[in-house]
Protein backbone atom coordinates (compact mmCIF):
# COMPACT_ATOMS: atom_id res chain seq x y z
CA UNK A 1 0.00 0.00 0.00
CA UNK A 2 1.66 3.34 -1.33
CA UNK A 3 1.62 6.69 1.09
CA UNK A 4 -1.41 7.90 -1.32
CA UNK A 5 -3.54 4.72 -0.51
CA UNK A 6 -3.07 5.54 3.19
CA UNK A 7 -4.69 8.78 2.85
CA UNK A 8 -7.27 7.72 0.45
CA UNK A 9 -8.35 5.01 2.88
CA UNK A 10 -8.13 7.53 5.92
CA UNK A 11 -10.32 10.09 4.00
CA UNK A 12 -13.16 7.18 2.96
CA UNK A 13 -12.93 5.83 6.61
CA UNK A 14 -13.84 9.46 7.79
CA UNK A 15 -17.88 9.70 8.75
CA UNK A 16 -17.82 14.07 9.39
CA UNK A 17 -20.12 15.34 12.15
CA UNK A 18 -19.99 19.23 12.59
CA UNK A 19 -21.30 18.58 16.15
CA UNK A 20 -18.27 16.46 16.93
CA UNK A 21 -15.78 19.61 18.30
CA UNK A 22 -12.56 17.97 16.42
CA UNK A 23 -14.36 17.39 12.87
CA UNK A 24 -12.82 19.68 10.42
CA UNK A 25 -16.16 19.76 8.97
CA UNK A 26 -16.69 22.52 11.64
CA UNK A 27 -14.14 24.81 10.83
CA UNK A 28 -15.47 24.47 7.03
CA UNK A 29 -19.07 25.32 8.27
CA UNK A 30 -17.48 28.27 10.46
CA UNK A 31 -15.68 29.96 7.59
CA UNK A 32 -18.59 29.52 5.24
CA UNK A 33 -20.81 31.04 8.11
CA UNK A 34 -18.53 33.99 9.22
CA UNK A 35 -19.95 37.13 9.33
CA UNK A 36 -18.84 37.90 5.95
CA UNK A 37 -17.89 35.03 4.57
CA UNK A 38 -21.77 34.28 4.01
CA UNK A 39 -22.55 37.72 2.03
CA UNK A 40 -19.46 37.15 -0.01
CA UNK A 41 -19.96 33.87 -1.15
CA UNK A 42 -23.84 35.25 -2.13
CA UNK A 43 -22.61 37.99 -3.98
CA UNK A 44 -19.71 35.90 -5.83
CA UNK A 45 -22.70 33.26 -6.82
CA UNK A 46 -24.07 36.24 -9.07
CA UNK A 47 -20.55 35.90 -10.84
CA UNK A 48 -17.00 37.24 -11.19
CA UNK A 49 -16.11 40.46 -9.17
CA UNK A 50 -13.42 42.67 -8.22
CA UNK A 51 -12.12 43.10 -4.81
CA UNK A 52 -13.40 46.97 -5.14
CA UNK A 53 -17.53 45.89 -6.46
CA UNK A 54 -17.55 43.00 -3.93
CA UNK A 55 -16.90 46.07 -1.28
CA UNK A 56 -19.55 48.25 -2.24
CA UNK A 57 -21.54 45.62 -2.81
CA UNK A 58 -21.80 44.20 0.88
CA UNK A 59 -22.60 46.98 3.17
CA UNK A 60 -20.64 47.67 5.81
CA UNK A 61 -17.57 45.59 5.33
CA UNK A 62 -14.04 46.80 5.70
CA UNK A 63 -11.21 46.39 3.45
CA UNK A 64 -9.51 44.14 6.10
CA UNK A 65 -11.77 42.54 6.68
CA UNK A 66 -13.25 41.52 3.23
CA UNK A 67 -10.03 40.43 2.00
CA UNK A 68 -9.03 38.16 5.42
CA UNK A 69 -12.47 36.68 4.44
CA UNK A 70 -11.62 35.94 0.82
CA UNK A 71 -8.46 34.36 1.45
CA UNK A 72 -10.14 32.02 3.65
CA UNK A 73 -12.63 30.98 1.36
CA UNK A 74 -9.64 30.64 -1.06
CA UNK A 75 -7.56 28.46 1.28
CA UNK A 76 -10.75 26.13 1.49
CA UNK A 77 -11.15 25.70 -2.39
CA UNK A 78 -14.33 28.15 -2.11
CA UNK A 79 -13.22 31.11 -4.21
CA UNK A 80 -10.81 31.25 -7.15
CA UNK A 81 -8.62 34.45 -7.01
CA UNK A 82 -7.12 35.48 -10.46
CA UNK A 83 -4.59 37.75 -11.94
CA UNK A 84 -5.10 39.26 -15.41
CA UNK A 85 -1.92 39.99 -16.53
CA UNK A 86 -2.49 43.66 -17.97
CA UNK A 87 -1.77 47.56 -17.16
CA UNK A 88 -2.73 48.32 -14.34
CA UNK A 89 -2.96 44.66 -13.08
CA UNK A 90 -6.37 43.78 -12.42
CA UNK A 91 -7.46 40.64 -10.16
CA UNK A 92 -11.06 39.37 -9.63
CA UNK A 93 -13.07 36.63 -7.61
CA UNK A 94 -15.47 33.63 -8.33
CA UNK A 95 -16.47 30.87 -6.77
CA UNK A 96 -15.58 27.38 -7.96
CA UNK A 97 -17.25 23.95 -8.53
CA UNK A 98 -17.10 23.50 -4.73
CA UNK A 99 -17.52 26.89 -3.90
CA UNK A 100 -20.70 26.92 -6.33
CA UNK A 101 -21.92 24.28 -4.49
CA UNK A 102 -21.85 25.50 -1.29
CA UNK A 103 -23.22 28.71 -2.24
CA UNK A 104 -26.61 27.40 -3.83
CA UNK A 105 -27.36 26.12 0.28
CA UNK A 106 -26.17 29.11 1.70
CA UNK A 107 -28.80 31.46 -0.99
CA UNK A 108 -31.18 29.12 -0.09
CA UNK A 109 -30.97 30.21 3.40
CA UNK A 110 -30.21 33.82 3.12
CA UNK A 111 -33.53 33.65 0.82
CA UNK A 112 -35.80 31.89 3.16
CA UNK A 113 -35.08 34.76 5.84
CA UNK A 114 -35.42 37.63 3.27
CA UNK A 115 -38.64 36.30 2.32
CA UNK A 116 -40.13 34.78 5.43
CA UNK A 117 -38.71 38.82 7.38
CA UNK A 118 -42.44 39.69 8.36
CA UNK A 119 -43.20 36.60 9.74
CA UNK A 120 -40.19 35.99 11.87
CA UNK A 121 -40.73 40.12 12.77
CA UNK A 122 -44.43 39.93 13.53
CA UNK A 123 -43.41 36.81 15.96
CA UNK A 124 -41.49 38.97 17.91
CA UNK A 125 -43.64 41.32 18.16
CA UNK A 126 -46.34 39.44 19.46
CA UNK A 127 -43.52 38.05 22.37
CA UNK A 128 -42.60 42.03 23.13
CA UNK A 129 -46.77 42.40 23.64
CA UNK B 1 -56.10 53.73 8.16
CA UNK B 2 -55.65 52.20 11.88
CA UNK B 3 -52.00 52.73 13.14
CA UNK B 4 -52.56 48.64 12.78
CA UNK B 5 -53.13 49.18 9.06
CA UNK B 6 -50.10 51.04 8.74
CA UNK B 7 -47.63 48.79 10.60
CA UNK B 8 -49.42 46.08 7.85
CA UNK B 9 -48.34 48.65 5.06
CA UNK B 10 -44.79 48.94 6.07
CA UNK B 11 -44.12 45.41 6.63
CA UNK B 12 -45.57 44.50 3.31
CA UNK B 13 -43.47 47.29 1.57
CA UNK B 14 -40.02 46.15 3.14
CA UNK B 15 -37.54 44.23 0.57
CA UNK B 16 -35.25 42.74 2.73
CA UNK B 17 -31.73 42.16 1.35
CA UNK B 18 -29.10 40.08 3.96
CA UNK B 19 -26.36 42.55 1.54
CA UNK B 20 -27.95 46.26 3.46
CA UNK B 21 -26.06 46.81 6.79
CA UNK B 22 -29.35 47.88 7.90
CA UNK B 23 -31.70 45.07 7.12
CA UNK B 24 -33.00 43.39 9.90
CA UNK B 25 -32.50 40.18 7.86
CA UNK B 26 -28.77 40.32 8.52
CA UNK B 27 -29.05 39.99 12.50
CA UNK B 28 -31.27 36.91 11.76
CA UNK B 29 -28.97 35.76 9.48
CA UNK B 30 -25.95 36.54 12.10
CA UNK B 31 -28.14 34.31 14.86
CA UNK B 32 -28.84 31.25 12.79
CA UNK B 33 -25.00 31.23 11.37
CA UNK B 34 -23.73 31.95 15.28
CA UNK B 35 -21.09 29.73 16.05
CA UNK B 36 -23.33 27.39 18.05
CA UNK B 37 -26.93 28.89 16.53
CA UNK B 38 -26.18 26.33 13.29
CA UNK B 39 -25.57 23.05 15.75
CA UNK B 40 -28.77 24.08 18.16
CA UNK B 41 -30.86 24.12 15.30
CA UNK B 42 -29.48 20.84 13.64
CA UNK B 43 -29.89 18.75 17.02
CA UNK B 44 -33.34 20.76 17.43
CA UNK B 45 -34.00 19.59 14.30
CA UNK B 46 -34.44 16.04 15.18
CA UNK B 47 -36.72 16.90 17.84
CA UNK B 48 -37.40 18.23 21.30
CA UNK B 49 -34.35 18.08 23.77
CA UNK B 50 -33.46 18.58 27.39
CA UNK B 51 -30.63 21.64 27.90
CA UNK B 52 -28.78 18.77 29.20
CA UNK B 53 -29.34 16.48 26.28
CA UNK B 54 -28.30 19.47 24.18
CA UNK B 55 -24.99 20.49 25.73
CA UNK B 56 -24.23 16.43 25.23
CA UNK B 57 -24.99 16.57 21.68
CA UNK B 58 -22.64 19.28 20.84
CA UNK B 59 -18.84 19.24 21.05
CA UNK B 60 -17.73 21.92 22.71
CA UNK B 61 -20.08 24.53 24.21
CA UNK B 62 -20.21 25.69 27.09
CA UNK B 63 -23.70 25.83 29.59
CA UNK B 64 -23.41 29.88 29.52
CA UNK B 65 -23.05 30.01 25.41
CA UNK B 66 -25.49 26.86 25.28
CA UNK B 67 -27.97 29.17 27.44
CA UNK B 68 -27.39 32.69 25.26
CA UNK B 69 -27.80 30.72 22.02
CA UNK B 70 -31.19 29.22 23.21
CA UNK B 71 -32.04 32.58 24.49
CA UNK B 72 -31.65 34.63 21.10
CA UNK B 73 -33.22 31.71 18.67
CA UNK B 74 -35.96 31.89 21.37
CA UNK B 75 -36.26 35.78 20.78
CA UNK B 76 -36.39 35.56 17.04
CA UNK B 77 -39.52 33.23 17.36
CA UNK B 78 -37.50 30.22 15.87
CA UNK B 79 -37.12 27.97 19.59
CA UNK B 80 -39.72 27.44 21.82
CA UNK B 81 -38.95 26.72 25.64
CA UNK B 82 -41.77 24.77 27.33
CA UNK B 83 -41.73 24.78 31.14
CA UNK B 84 -43.12 21.15 32.09
CA UNK B 85 -44.53 21.32 35.98
CA UNK B 86 -43.26 18.34 37.32
CA UNK B 87 -41.32 17.73 40.47
CA UNK B 88 -38.68 18.55 40.08
CA UNK B 89 -39.21 21.13 37.04
CA UNK B 90 -38.48 19.52 33.40
CA UNK B 91 -37.57 22.47 30.87
CA UNK B 92 -37.52 21.22 27.03
CA UNK B 93 -36.81 23.31 24.06
CA UNK B 94 -38.10 22.25 20.44
CA UNK B 95 -38.35 24.03 16.96
CA UNK B 96 -41.29 26.41 16.32
CA UNK B 97 -42.83 26.08 12.45
CA UNK B 98 -40.57 28.97 11.58
CA UNK B 99 -37.70 27.53 12.89
CA UNK B 100 -37.87 23.93 11.97
CA UNK B 101 -38.10 26.05 8.06
CA UNK B 102 -34.97 27.56 9.21
CA UNK B 103 -33.26 24.43 9.91
CA UNK B 104 -34.26 22.59 7.06
CA UNK B 105 -32.03 25.05 5.03
CA UNK B 106 -29.15 24.64 7.43
CA UNK B 107 -29.42 20.91 7.70
CA UNK B 108 -28.71 21.22 3.36
CA UNK B 109 -25.74 22.85 4.27
CA UNK B 110 -24.21 21.09 7.07
CA UNK B 111 -25.24 18.16 5.14
CA UNK B 112 -23.27 19.29 1.72
CA UNK B 113 -20.55 19.95 3.92
CA UNK B 114 -20.25 16.49 5.97
CA UNK B 115 -21.14 14.43 2.59
CA UNK B 116 -18.41 16.75 0.41
CA UNK B 117 -15.72 16.99 3.38
CA UNK B 118 -12.92 14.71 1.33
CA UNK B 119 -13.47 16.78 -1.78
CA UNK B 120 -13.02 19.90 0.12
CA UNK B 121 -10.01 18.73 2.35
CA UNK B 122 -8.44 17.41 -1.25
CA UNK B 123 -8.95 20.78 -2.08
CA UNK B 124 -6.54 22.04 0.58
CA UNK B 125 -4.08 19.17 0.04
CA UNK B 126 -3.71 20.27 -3.48
CA UNK B 127 -2.79 23.70 -2.64
CA UNK B 128 -0.51 22.57 0.15
CA UNK B 129 1.40 20.69 -2.54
Amino acid sequence: MTPSDNAQKTLSQLSPDVLAAECPSRQILAHLTSRWGTLVMLVLLSGTHRFSALRRRIGGVSERMLAQTLQQLEADGLVTRRVHDVVPPHVDYSLTDLGHEAGTHLAALTGWIEDNLPRILARGQDRAA
